[in-house]
């Protein structure tokens, strides 16, 4: 394999990162806090109108999302990794702990660092396959989480 | 449904149970000692020669099972859940935390649970697709899995 030649992690992997001016402990409660998580978490014209979190270790966590036209649409996942204030890891291969779901698609792993006195913001998403990678790339995965990552950053400075 | 459809659970699902008549903690042991585990987890004529374990939630497995024809296999996964001498829960659907494998196939409970002085041993194995749970079946799950439960029963009796 060539120097510069991507890695299987690359090819399966989308990765956002901010430096976001806020402690991250109010970050991570954006991330974890149903009535903060449905003001930020997906961008216009979609809403988040719902969010029952379980956040720990093999917790479930239900975000039902609401399109322009009404649709609702719940997006079922669990948490396989929770260290508050620091590191967030997710996945929809299940849909509460251990019932595998109807398509493992993604896991997501978002930290937060402390960096020269403001908060190291990055949300890594692993998928399974290079196509789904792909698939969610074109879904817009880079702006529609860089919005995301806007909003979040704006309702954190407000706590 | 009628009341003896199969349900979504029932169709990916394979379980093995068995009353054996040894302490729980023996048997948990037998699953989580490298050197243990190597005399039990496979049917003749495999072997299993090595395993490499992080009993922990987060923590890789990698146990090598070897042909009769010198064919080694690894076999990476990860523990999902361990509850010591009670659980364990593992997936193949990752090979360390938290990287998606080439092929997410099954996630496996085992319970210990103590029954009128024995213990009831169950192996729970759930597949993302019918289709994976058809082939593991057909791949002679019951079959194998009992001659592991007799072996790992009679490895724990001698502790």
């Amino acid at each position: 394999m060539g120097l510069f030649a991507p890695d299987a992690t690359t090819l399966h992997e989308l990765v956002l990162t901010r430096l976001i001016n806020v402690p991250r402990a109010k970050l991570f409660r954006c991330w974890t806090e149903p009535a903060l998580i449905t003001q930020w978490f997906t961008p216009p014209p979609w809403k988040t109108i719902a969010a029952e979190v379980d956040v720990r270790a093999g917790g479930s966590s239900c975000i039902t999302m609401q399109g322009p036209d009404g649709t609702k649409v719940p997006n079922l996942g669990i948490y396989l990794e929770v260290v508050k204030n620091e590191r967030l890891v997710f996945t929809d291969a299940y849909t509460s702990a251990w019932e595998p779901s109807d398509k493992p698609f993604m896991t997501v792993t978002v930290t937060f660092e402390e960096e020269a006195g403001k908060t190291r913001y990055t949300a890594r998403a692993r998928h399974w396959t290079v196509a789904d990678r792909e698939q969610h790339e074109q879904m817009g995965f880079h702006v529609g989480w860089g919005i995301c990552a806007d909003q979040l950053a704006a309702l954190a400075a407000t706590l």
